[in-house]
């Protein structure tokens, strides 16, 4: 029995394609309409068979639809719910993917009262770009926060709820300034250093080619070749705690100059030992099994 | 026909167990002799064919070898060659595959003026540690970088240059303070980065667990994953160049803060855009085709 009858995917990205394929794959769902600005990407996303329909209006989109997720960047999404879906009839529930939340709860805020809004990120598939990286299983064995506030109804919540649990993923619940937070640590500083090996290693590239590059910068700048539109929304949105961030990282940087320019073997090593050990920590039960490095 | 008569590899890891392997699945060598402190790890590397006989004692295992490869950390190598060898008979033609160089250089001054030394680095596999992760085509379609000096006779730098080409890398030669200065950039800064990433997420990790670190985390600390061993003399044998390199990041961190706090959207964006760039100029011709990411 199908979850949901017509569910509205503003934004058919990795995101958006992996929940329409989600649903789709598992019956879980009637129709998925994918709504967005590019019809080409749109129309692909249907041959993929990730979507059923296409509109490029999301007012007429939503029209009917018993969820309407939001998977776009941060600024159309904000922009999205700014203009308060006034002219879209009945009650609307509204979710987001989005990766900061407190930006998308203060956007919120101006939908028109009859409509519900649910705030959401699931914590998945950062470094890929696209409908074509769309996997129905993406979501499984992953954390999906969702941001309730005080005006959140119970039903919306648990309506919410049951599409990410449907896709496999466990769902915990999180204040959107906590969110934020934790993420400018887990994702967005680990972007911005991704982002900062690149910049700071372009006189090499100039100077000596690719060949002088291994396996080990691929892996680290990897980050640095996602989305720059959802990338610039994500800084912008949570920038306090990306610029609190950047102040730990300024203390890192003093520690360990002051460390290598004593030679003191002992602290590098140490050091070096804390990451290691925090990173293994990190993958301990990660998925896809110990082989995975 | 045989390449190589007798082989001495000194540290037998990922790159000593990969020459190992290399050369005995090309048939390029008669014996290869593995050298280390532990006869467990060399045992295995034996039992996986990387390696035909071990040695616990680098001056009985050096003696009658027609190529000694010292593929350990750079400290042990550095005291090593400090040692000058002068106790193994006849001219031994040693070569090193060291991550930093200069340091490197310095201590081969020391050899007993009867061996011969060329300085060498391959450019592959950072991230892997031991021989389990031995592969013979490690360094197909890498760069060797080879680092001769005014000593380094004719015959031994184009004996060295056989083995790498053998093992099909391509080989460079580079003044050894030139190579450290780029590596910096290319692999010592970026390793840094990733263990910076680790130790300023761990709060998070206290505070939220392992679930709210995506893959994009995953890439970005794999890194700071490696040897400590390692990379602590990477650090300290290449710590002016990284200790530079840090200011550039000092000025990176400057930089972007002052843009995030003010807003400035359009900054943001053309920075993402140009590491992105960057990292698409690496990645052009890159070994594995377009698909890999």
């Amino acid at each position: 029995m199908s979850l949901f009858r017509r569910v509205a995917v503003f934004g058919v990205g990795l995101i958006g394609g992996s929940v329409g394929s989600g649903l789709k794959e598992r019956g879980l769902v009637d129709e998925v309409v994918g709504v967005g600005r590019r019809s080409e990407s749109l129309e692909a996303a249907r041959a993929r068979g990730l979507i059923d329909s296409v509109s490029l209006d999301p007012a007429a989109a939503f029209r009917g639809a018993d969820l309407v997720l939001l998977a776009a960047p941060v600024a159309p999404v904000v922009e999205l719910l700014e203009s308060g879906l006034a002219a879209v009839p009945g009650r609307l529930l509204v979710t987001d993917a989005c990766s900061t939340k407190a930006a998308v709860l203060a956007a919120a805020g101006k939908l028109d009262p009859r409509h519900s809004f649910v705030g959401g990120h699931p914590i998945a598939g950062s470094e890929q770009r696209g409908s074509a990286a769309a996997d129905p299983d993406l979501f499984r064995d992953r954390v999906t926060v969702l941001t309730p506030t005080r005006s959140t109804s119970a039903d919306s919540l648990a309506r919410v709820r049951e599409l990410w649990a449907a896709l496999g993923s466990r769902v915990v619940e999180m204040d959107p300034r906590v969110h934020d937070r934790i993420l400018a640590l887990t994702s967005h500083l680990p972007h911005l250093l991704s982002v900062f090996a690149c910049l700071a290693a372009a006189p090499a590239l100039e100077a000596a080619g690719r060949d002088f590059f291994g396996s080990g910068f691929r892996d680290i700048s990897r980050l640095a070749a996602g989305s720059d539109e959802v990338w610039r929304d994500i800084f912008l949105t949570n920038r306090d705690n990306l610029v609190q961030d950047l102040e730990t990282l300024v203390r890192l940087v003093s520690e360990w100059r002051s460390v290598l320019e004593r030679g003191d073997a002992a602290a590098i090593s140490a050091g070096l030992k804390e990451a290691a050990l925090i990173r293994s920590r990190l993958l301990r039960k990660e998925r896809g099994g110990a082989s995975e490095s």
